[in-house]
């Protein structure tokens, strides 16, 4: 297309002629100012290389025509959804191919019986969401990027949300998957039935892979039915102590001689299940405020929200408030519908874009520890930031101990760059020594690798190699990730 | 201990002498007699050798040892629960060490605020769920074996139960595994929070591996709160086409232009989550009155159970009756209470043994198809039990699309016996063309490893067996079982 431009030389040529030989002109970009634009996902900190060629196959048949061009040609290819990731796992290593998923964008087949829906990799979260809800069902999994990010890059870093502290992950949902292989051969993995164990689960080794084992080009997916509109309560805390303490006795199940209350459905001292519980503390509430003048209240150190989506959520929302207040917390402000929901949520949505614009750059963590150590966490963190003076807010999915710890700073200032990216080492190997992981739900990419070998021991990262090997015995599955 | 009775060749003496250096003498048994009786699980069919040891090592570091000696020695190892898996996945291949995890069964802790036990592999099912349940705990898994089998023989076949179609599967309670290799070196896989994306998912690749990939030695589980007590209503249909209408109707979402009715707990039209859905054929229900005189209606065709956990269970199964009429329920009986509850629910425990007794022995299936599939599959059954002139008894968690059908013959009739291997292949073949699964939860084990390759294609099984040979280069763990 672009020759001219950016004359490619004998080796790109003949890569670009191979590709083209089984993909339209169209989806094939050489362009380097275009090709260029693919280099990176969100993370910071993570080095890329500039590609060799983009390719956006529509196919199943074009896939594998690009797997088997890269295998003959020793080629690397990484594979892209949306590139909202936020681990680099989705960066451009030097003159390999990027696989763009993102014109692979069907549903091909919502089931209101069955509760699925299959999907090809390019679909839209948000795009999926809507579309079930018209047939009555919910897909679940909820980053914050759902109006951006793909399924295939959901799957590919088993991606969380705010909904997980009650329906789990992504992983839970991908009941089967067609990939093809490194060498372009077509593999099915799983079923589209409730249940199913012929064999290895290879679908959830799939799941998380970021891309390192395989091409996901089609996906059957769990739906659960639509639950009742979710409504919200905010509490605000003197402390992160304190507020930490509210989301252990919400989460806390009491034995036989702790009845459930009479009447409002069940419900008891502990033992809930709320379909949100987040905390934002005074840091990341004071950037939102500065933002989008919230008026969320300065003043409190921490502010949870917690919400039901049960059949009666208010009478949920009461025995969970008096909870919080029984932790101490300083007023608990219930909603009243769904509009008011939406309000308080809305804050909660905006806090990492309001950290960001407090220093120009920031580096986002995902440490996920046991939430009884969530309190032991926060302070941790606060305690780092003192130690090397730097803004760190911490939005956290309380319900699930998974934090967001998020250093706030200048990227010119080398200093305070060399600073932001010690502490967020340090916070790392807080989690891990209470007990917690590096990455709870943003995976492992470039920015964490040298981190993942702590995590898993030895025996694990040997063993993880082994398995990577079986899949890409060339290496030319995203090299650099994870290992 | 017993070299009197059956003194060791040379070979055995060596392996015994091994193993006994680093086990205690109790936990080492080479009476034939006695290790005979570890040579088979529950399946009909399956074919066994005779161990040459049977070890019963309670230490983490015993395992280690006989995995050690297992690889220097070249002896294959053959892990057992309490064998109560339909598959033969626990049996003794000749000369073999069988590995009895059964006493290992220490509960190591139960966490109420993380909702996590973790546990050793030879914890009885009920033991757990029973422990948990003095915290207000749930540990949902429950297959029918659930007063004898082991966690670690579930997490081995992946097991199931009547929860599944609102709780799941064992594999979703799973979250961090430690697995003594093949060579004795200890893996830790997973993690003990709510969530974590560090690396490739190994715990599920161990679950429903069947012990051919390596040794639980130890599990983290996930637990959710204790429910609201169960409330069950039996359906009596005049076809199992109309049962199978009714799951259709029960389970189906609606669209937006369905609104859920007013009051109720948000109850609509379909989409329900009942905590259980089951099925019994009229060669079930009559099996287990002549079995247990329990008066179930024997003119029925088809006898439905559904059963709701949820705060309003009578209110959810007044609507789940209502679409059980609709689908042509000759008549509904909700339950009253508990008590009534677990006496509808009796009936469908006693329904494999029930069957068991019509001829004296049964090859129990396992297949899943789409729930939206489930009225095709007992159609074609019956014309299967028709051609071939057998008794199939089927019961089903109907929700699931899992249907258990069980071949009833007499084993001493070559014939019929011949009749009913037939059948029972043709019974998955049905269940693969209607986009099923050859077994739901019972496994492959040695049963069905014919079947698996037609399941999931050469690609697959090539892949699949890579992955084997990864964990087990040798080929010692539980060799001839799932390929």
């Amino acid at each position: 297309m672009s020759r001219i431009q950016a004359p490619p030389d004998e080796a790109q040529g003949n890569l670009t002629d191979r590709l083209l030989a089984g993909l339209p002109a169209e989806a094939v970009l050489i362009d380097p100012d275009v090709t260029a634009s693919y280099a990176n996902d969100m993370a910071s900190f993570c080095p890329s290389g500039a590609p060799a060629v983009v390719v956006l196959p529509r196919t199943v048949e074009q896939v594998q025509h690009v797997m088997r061009t890269a295998t003959e040609l020793r080629v690397p290819v990484v594979p892209q959804g949306a590139r909202t990731g936020l681990s680099g796992a989705a960066n451009a290593s030097e003159g390999c191919i990027v696989l763009s998923l993102t014109k692979m964008d069907r549903i091909l087949e919502i089931n209101p019986v069955d509760r699925i829906a299959v999907v090809e990799p390019g679909v839209i979260n948000a795009a999926l969401s809507r579309a079930v809800n018209e047939h009555g069902l919910y897909y679940p999994p909820d980053p914050s990027s759902w109006e951006m990010c793909t399924i295939g890059g959901n799957i590919g870093t088993a991606s969380g949300g705010l909904c997980c502290v009650k329906y789990g992950v992504t992983a839970e949902y991908v009941l089967g998957l067609d990939v093809v292989l490194a060498d372009g051969r077509l593999m099915s993995t799983g079923r589209r039935t409730a249940k199913g164990v012929a064999g290895y689960d290879m679908t959830r080794l799939f799941v998380g892979s970021e891309g390192s084992l395989g091409i996901v080009v089609r996906a059957v997916l769990a739906l659960k039915p639509q639950p009742p509109q979710q409504l919200v309560l905010a509490a605000e805390f003197a402390s992160a102590a304190a507020a930490c303490d509210a989301v252990c006795r919400i989460m806390k199940t009491e034995g036989r001689g702790a009845l459930p209350q009479k009447g409002g459905g069940g419900r008891r001292a502990g033992g809930h299940v709320p379909s949100l519980l987040e905390l934002m503390d005074r840091t990341t509430v004071k950037a939102v405020n500065d933002l989008a003048h919230m008026g969320l209240p300065e003043t409190t150190e921490a502010l949870l929200l917690v919400a039901f989506d049960t059949p009666d959520p208010a009478a949920d929302l009461a025995a969970v408030g008096a909870l919080c207040e029984a932790a101490g917390a300083t007023q608990v402000v219930p909603a009243d519908d769904a509009a008011e929901s939406e309000m308080l949520l809305q804050g909660r949505r905006l806090s990492l874009t309001a950290l960001e614009a407090v220093k120009g750059t920031t580096m986002i963590d995902d440490v996920c520890v046991p939430r009884s150590r969530l309190g032991e966490m926060l302070d941790g963190i606060e305690q780092i930031a003192g130690k090397y003076q730097l803004t760190i807010g911490v939005c956290a999915h309380a319900g699930d101990g998974n934090t967001h710890p998020t250093v706030c700073f200048d990227a010119g200032d080398a200093d305070e760059s060399r600073r932001a990216r010690e502490s967020f080492d340090e916070i790392m190997a807080l989690g891990l020594r209470l007990g917690g992981t590096i990455t709870g739900e943003h995976g492992v990419g470039v920015l964490k690798k040298e981190w993942l070998a702590r995590e898993i021991g030895p025996v694990g990262v040997e063993m993880q190699r082994a398995v990577k090997q079986v899949f890409d015995p060339l290496g030319i599955l995203n090299p650099g990730k994870l290992f």
